[in-house]
């Protein structure tokens, strides 16, 4: 099995964390995608999405898409439930993570760290989507305050695509300080067994 | 079964589609997201995400997230594969609906359609949309031409939930003529046995 990603991923770094939870071997490719390392003809063969992560298997065939591949990869284990409707909980989260969450705090924090530019348009953009991302944050807080995990009352993938970039909110300059009950989460999934920082990468 | 959604909604529409393409009856609540009737006290109760569509079952169980739904109502049918790999392609695309397809392709028909007026930062994000669309179109293009559906040879949730928006792109001023193997895929869905068109709503 063979991950291509881009070290300082949160994307990337969900695959990393569920390889490390379930102890599963893998190559690591790293990726530059600042020296757009994904949109070269090589890669795009691989994924015409021209992103990361994309998990190789070692039969060829290629999965793109963080949340799909946590999905695969957990299919099976105790990390994905079985009941349908549990089942559909987890990918409600999932899907909330794509949709309300990652492109408003995952994106403010690449901007600020990757050194880009902020013009007036972006400006305005990075203010936007601090309001989605609290909000977003907001909803997390009410429904942790609630119960330990997101879904099927047990730590599935579903913590798993949350937490990766709502651990490392601040570095987008989010103020976790107002949502306890997410930060406590936090603190639960960082003390599964098994788990590996943002900075690991590799087998 | 109950269905909470604004009949505008391709998002809603996905859950439409595919309810009746399983003969499945159901209540059907519409709401106008215009007038905030999905941030009422009421409803932020059921979704504190404040969004259509929402599932209620039968014993008061419910679920948001259009794919999610999906995923819930075609877990057992032929719409859903069983084979983890085809089951997380599956999955691949949905979430790429989501992430690359749906805020570009679906935003800008909103702003359109919804008389949104178009401040000068909205004209930037429009145009910015229509990149990042155009983009997904062409990425489904070039799957398209190398299959008939987008997952496992056969058309599942995958291919509902890029349907919805994508058939109705024209509405926000996409042109679809340059992508031949979409055009001749969407014709593919409006033919499956049970299809309903996205102003058919209720039982
Ligand atoms: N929905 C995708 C998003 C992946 C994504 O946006 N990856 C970024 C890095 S986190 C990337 O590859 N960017 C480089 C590029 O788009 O050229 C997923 O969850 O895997
Ligand atoms: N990721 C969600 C998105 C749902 C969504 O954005 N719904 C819109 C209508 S298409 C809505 O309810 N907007 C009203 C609001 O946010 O107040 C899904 O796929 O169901």
């Amino acid at each position: 099995m063979r991950l291509y990603d881009d070290p300082c991923s949160g994307n990337g770094y969900k695959v990393r964390l569920i390889l490390a939870l379930l102890g599963r071997a893998y190559d690591y490719v790293p990726l530059d995608i600042d020296k757009a390392e994904t949109r070269t003809p090589g890669f795009l063969a691989k994924n015409p999405n021209g992103r990361i992560p994309l998990l190789e298997l070692d039969d060829g065939r290629l999965l793109p898409e963080s949340n799909a591949i946590l999905h695969y990869l957990a299919d099976g284990t105790p990390f994905l439930p079985v009941d349908p409707f549990a089942h559909a909980q987890v990918l409600q989260w999932m899907f909330f993570e794509q949709y309300s969450h990652e492109p408003n705090i995952a994106t403010v924090r690449f901007w600020l760290t990757h050194g880009v530019e902020m013009t007036p348009w972006l400006l305005e953009a990075a203010e936007r989507k601090r309001a989605g991302g609290y909000a977003a944050l907001g909803v997390m807080d009410a429904h942790l305050s609630q119960g330990r995990f997101f879904a099927a009352d047990a730590f599935t993938i579903a913590d798993i695509a949350l937490y990766a970039y709502t651990h490392v909110a601040h570095e987008g300059g989010y103020d976790l300080s107002g949502y306890p009950a997410v930060t406590a989460w936090l603190d639960r999934v960082s003390a599964q067994p098994g788990y590996v920082p943002i900075t690991a990468v590799g087998r």
